[in-house]
């Protein structure tokens, strides 16, 4: 971001954990540097609903000794990490716990929507604490950007890591569908998924990393793929750029930052594949354009049974938006839903077919900077068709718009979320 | 069961609703006989862990009126059912609130084993009470054949809808897996599926109907296909008998019990094709033999998390067997549970092609009667393929070993449970 300055310093973790066995650092000392930055900025940002630090100390003390004594538990041993408040009734997130036996320090529980959907609760952008952070993870996202973590927990069924990553400034990861598993939330959207957002790629990958060796995938999935360590950086030969449907509402300070970034690419060497240059992709533009309709059908619908018991249970403690959203899934059939299911399904099989023709795809991850005000996370028009192909995408925090952050999604291929890191990786090294 | 005389009186509920409208019979004359069965016999039998009578009869007046006055709100409205106690910590399962909304009487909630998997929590098999019900599905099983509700919720992993139907001689259904939405339980694993403890074909796929359109399947899935009410019966041209597991392990009486079945569909002109006529059926024969360890490898590993985290809750509250269960899953890496997976996929690819060759295959549903003893809900290698493939499986309560129920296995290939249906009724007539 040339021509901004930061207001918040990221704290990359891994990068760190070079100096902890000789005391130079230490995970104590990281974690105090991340509470500092809590302290400083929480009250303005409001990224947590629930702090945990004496636990937090005393783990982080722990950790420490074990870095001392060449026996920490994992890579991430004593990284500080925010976990997003899925749904008030979760009892025990796989995630979290899979990340406690790593080693990992709960800081605390991050802010989300309603349902991880709807209502924004009042998280603000760390830039700029008139815009929103996004959603549904801003808490997550507010955080790490902040310098508060170096990594949390978020998920995405629309564009929920993404944009909010986008908005703030941080990296975002929403994997494969399926790649990390969610035991504990009641979260079960078939296109929902559990990611990351982090101060750094290797942070981001490091975590995802460490969740699906402890717990896998999602029950029947295959799980995250890919090396113990983040995926040294490959350049990609061709990339395919997708507009997406956000392209056409994307801000004239999007679109060139956009137009900025392909040139940078093809500066480098790498072949830059459009929907102007290539019939195949013209059809998988229009095949995505109307993802997020489909996405929110498809997740209305699987949404109504969840939504219903909470009705029967306390109908008050809805938002309008809650009652609205039950009102369209009792007016689904279970024929209406196979109907999106099965164009999902089928453009699903199309996408995958541009496999042969590039290594990544690229795309904004939002159509603007966060835009003014609380009272909406944000448009998912850039990000919806990654949820609805189940493919893993990454946003790098390497455009400007506004003068604000703005992320370069970098989008893979199904259970290739390794490959898609690797050409982010290399991405991000041309900026 | 020529030659037992049953016990119990099986209560059919679609068939009684035809008196509904006229009063010559209620809904609530129809829960008093069940609640009739269930006085005289709950004491000895113990298939309820809970029970709600005095809700259950108000739901009945209310239906009653809903009848007199054609308003009833499904073909199930007024239908006593149980649910099966899936899990201690279970909030509100999606099918109990459908079958509610569907005008169903939830009687109560009855008896499953530990996590619906490994202690038996001593139901008696209504036949003899010195045999198990079978499990994990047990106390729905016990209830229906028992006569104290017309339809139990079961679900089946391995076999825990199909065992026990066929110990108890009742109907049992285990849908397609993801067929009938799982949500509000806790049971995510992937060969898991909701299904229906049944007095006959026709309330079994009319509960599992109502539940499907209302709630569809699992988030992803396309959800039961198939007519609002039971199939009509249409003979099978072609059937394949298959072995199984069970067959080396089967008792003499349950051999020839199936060898007498086998006789008599081929005298009603049905083709019996079978691993020693057909070299393709010997190699499925030879594909599932192992599917108990494949799917009991699978569901270790998918229950290593939420296990892990109740044992961090209170590892107290954990038997030996879930303590052994636990530790065989951590000591599996996610590699472990690809190969399991993938053979799993490659299986269930193989047995879909048999659907060129035949319209159902046959087998036993267990390898004898209920054993004697409570210690263990019995053997589940008759039907373990079902689950490891996610195909529907019907139990035809149609033989007998020892004098007691034992269940004929009708199954069928993924999302086409209507089949299924069809080719059991034509089944069961020539009985």
């Amino acid at each position: 971001m040339a021509d901004k300055k930061p207001h918040y310093t990221a704290k990359p973790y891994l990068a760190a954990t070079a100096r902890f066995g000789s005391g130079d650092d230490s995970p104590r000392d990281f974690l105090e540097r991340c509470l500092a930055a809590l302290a400083a900025h929480e009250s303005e940002i409001g990224a947590f609903v629930h702090l945990e630090l004496d636990a937090a100390r005393r783990a982080a003390d722990a950790s420490t000794a074990r870095w001392r004594e060449g026996r920490q538990l994992s890579a991430i041993d004593g990284m500080p990490v925010g976990i997003k408040d899925i749904i008030e009734t979760i009892d025990m997130p796989t995630g979290q716990g899979s990340l406690r036996e790593a080693g990992a320090l709960i800081v605390g529980k991050t802010v989300t929507t309603e349902f991880a959907s709807t209502e924004p609760r009042g998280t603000r952008n760390p830039h700029d604490p008139s815009r929103t952070p996004g959603g549904s993870s801003s808490g997550s996202a507010a955080a790490v950007a902040a310098g508060m973590l170096p990594a949390a927990l978020g998920t995405q069924v629309l564009g929920s890591i993404i944009r909010p990553a986008s908005y703030c400034g941080c990296v975002g990861f929403k994997p494969t569908v399926g790649a990390l598993n969610r035991g504990g939330s009641y979260d079960g959207l078939s296109q929902s998924c559990t990611g990351v957002l982090a101060a750094t790629l290797k942070d981001a990958w490091q975590v995802a990393y460490e969740i699906a060796a402890r717990t896998g995938g999602d029950p029947g999935f295959p799980g995250l793929y890919g090396p113990p360590s983040a995926p040294a950086a490959v350049k990609p030969q061709r990339v395919v750029f997708l507009e997406t449907a956000g392209w056409a509402v994307a801000s004239a300070g999007a679109k060139q930052a956009m137009t900025d970034a392909l040139a940078r690419l093809k500066s480098a060497g790498i072949a830059v594949l459009t929907r102007q240059s290539h019939a195949r992709i013209a059809a998988i533009e229009t095949a995505i354009a109307d993802a997020r309709a489909v996405s929110t059908r498809i997740n209305t619908w699987e949404w109504r049974w969840p939504l219903n018991t909470y009705r029967a249970i306390d109908a008050e403690k809805l938002s309008r938006a809650s009652r609205n959203r039950l009102a369209e899934a009792e007016s689904m059939t279970l024929d209406d839903y196979r109907k999106v299911w099965s164009r999902r399904d089928e453009v699903r099989a199309r996408h995958a077919e541009l496999a042969a023709e590039c290594d990544v795809c690229v795309s904004l991850s939002a159509p603007s900077a966060a835009p003014v005000g609380l009272g909406s996370t944000g448009d998912p028009s850039c990000t919806a068709h990654t949820s609805m192909l189940g493919i893993p995408a990454v946003s790098l925090p390497l455009l400007v718009d506004e003068g604000l952050p703005l992320g370069l999604q970098v989008s893979g291929f199904q259970n290739r979320d390794a490959d898609a890191f690797a050409a982010a990786a290399a991405i991000q090294a041309l900026f």
